[in-house]
């Protein structure tokens, strides 16, 4: 798994003078005052102005961990596709500390860690479900069926890998949900991968939405 | 795979009363001159006023299909979760028309038909490698690990079902796409049967979106 | 000014089942546990079930109020069109309550009412302003300027129509923000009379979300 | 009226990797075939790639203008508030060549020139009436009516200001409309002042959006 931003277009400053623009204002260089607006939006939740800056990412993460990724709808997405593309067999193989059971209900879950011994076993099974189901799909590839058919077999565990555009403000939302720590561990890392990249980009606006509690603007 | 109508809002005439407060007019049941209008938003291009009929579907499909569905982002998902759920062993398996190989370059590709003895061999190999991972799946379960990281050995051949609400012009959007002859066989199935189920709800509207040459709105 | 609610699709039965299909469950009818979940969903900012009950309305508010209503993007709408219409002089007049003055810096507004000798002299200001405009506007037009330009000189007073459909999700957002007590009264005033008609359709949810804080979800 | 490009993210280059990471490919500059590329997806109407360009537009028109402007949804806008600020009395004047009539019926309008004479008149008479609305709107705050309120006798033609950030696929849908010889002609004017400035931007998209028939992707 792994998470690279590409580019942005603007910074506080953007969103400063997007929301000063209300006020038919401008600021050419962060002030105090600057610092100011941009908390008091973030704890008000004006959100429009954080939607003036722009990201541009390439993710790659497993199948299941995309379609989680691909739910939040206000963004762009470009990805691979298996129709177009013979898929290499590159699987999610969680490390041991990834390893774990699950105890409770539906919307209480906890997940409890297993012994190392059973969580080298777990990777055995994954690993070995990963290459039989791989081998298939090369097998029903070798016998001429055509590859969005052949696709059928693969895991979930497939790594794939899309290109983001996002603003902030989405994106804030992402990362309210998805490191939450309710959220799905593997999208969690990255989602906090996509957290440190973005935080230099944008320290006061990080800052701001961290101090008003992380959640969606 | 299936597709169900769970229920809509609207009808021809929630278009044209869309249509006709531009103008400050008001039909109570469709008139000759409403058809027409109808007709001239569709060949024109005027989007908005078929986002007032509202659907919502009930869709069982594969994994791989769900996910090229929920890449049209103006609408509304929810759908089964494999966190929460222990999936039941429920997996497309295509017909022996449905067995393809597959000749040409992306962008290009022709799909054709093989063998009915190829087509069987091919439904032994897929069906093979879906119980495998279901045996992994349930076995991983029984080891205790959670169901989060357990599905991860599944396939994209998995059904999964989820709600669809979507205005008609998204929708007209979607089987603009879907119902394409270079749409994936599977999709466009499921989409046909989708069209099958509005035509009756806005057959006004189908008509003229047809006779504009099915594009998007 | 007026509200209407032309249709509508769904209800709290319909959130629930949306929410329910993550956990492959179906409710016939509310029980406890349903209205239970309700409260959770709505506690929790799990937005997505929410989305699932549709809602037309017809509005008849001042140019400046649909202004802020159209600003919310998620929904849809069609308008009466000041280009294809000679409109009607019917402008919104504030009654003697609403006539308002301002204290204090932006973001920091107090309104304040005025005496009721000030509050009448200013309906008669503003009435006059009205007519003065409209008599222009209807030169203009006799003159034979094209309406699309002659209404340029129609003031923010004048009453537009416009339907408008929005799923709940999206409409609580605009409940949260336009029923707060640091809306424009005018839009408050509105936004209230949404919210009447739409409480008897969605009892629960309604209720679930006041509890909840009336933030978006 | 004026419209300025502030900032933009991306480029054509930007495109072709958007597409090319369908085939797991990636180019580090413009070839042919990546002019091929862009030129098939813009005829096919393949329009995500397109999304991964952003622009960041400063827009100066009147109201009536911005209205138009800002029923495109797909995008972000941030506008000085006429509840914060005290207008300055800015407006449109149509210059002689701008003031027409128009002759015909509702989605067959024609618009017809005046003589000089009459459009010279036309101008006295929009300009009197916007001098008449000013002096109301500043008697009014000289009366201490609050500005939210006082902005209701304000003209349509009054200048607005915002900040507006789109993706490409989105502005091309905005240009398709706006540049079309049916659009108003002040929104047309300022369309066709947006597309010079991201023309030089994307040269490859935009010619080959061209040639496409200038249509939504």
């Amino acid at each position: 798994m792994s998470v690279e931003l590409v580019e942005c277009m603007g910074s506080d400053l953007a969103i400063v003078n997007a929301a000063r623009v209300s006020y038919a204002k401008h600021s050419d260089s962060m002030s105090d005052a600057d610092k100011g607006l941009v908390g008091y939006l973030a704890r008000n939740r004006h959100g429009t102005p954080f939607e003036m800056v722009q990201f541009k990412f390439r993710v790659k993460v497993p199948i299941g961990v995309a379609r989680e990724w691909q739910r939040h709808r206000v963004g762009s997405f470009n990805e691979v596709s298996t129709r177009y593309v013979e898929m290499e067999p590159e699987f999610y193989l969680p490390d041991n500390d990834a390893v774990r059971g699950q105890v409770g209900k539906p919307g209480h879950y906890q997940m409890v860690t297993l012994e190392p011994a059973q969580s080298s076993m777990v990777r055995v099974m994954m690993n070995g479900a990963y290459q039989s189901a791989y081998e298939a799909y090369k097998n029903l590839l070798a016998y001429g069926v055509a590859k969005e058919l052949a696709r059928n077999v693969l895991p979930l565990a497939l790594l794939t890998e899309f290109i983001w555009s996002v603003n902030l403000r989405s994106l804030f939302n992402f990362l309210s949900l998805r490191t939450h720590d309710t959220a799905l561990l593997e999208i969690r890392r990255e989602a906090c991968a996509v957290e440190d990249l973005i935080r230099p980009v944008v320290p006061v606006a990080h800052e701001a939405w961290v101090a008003g509690g992380r959640v969606s603007l």
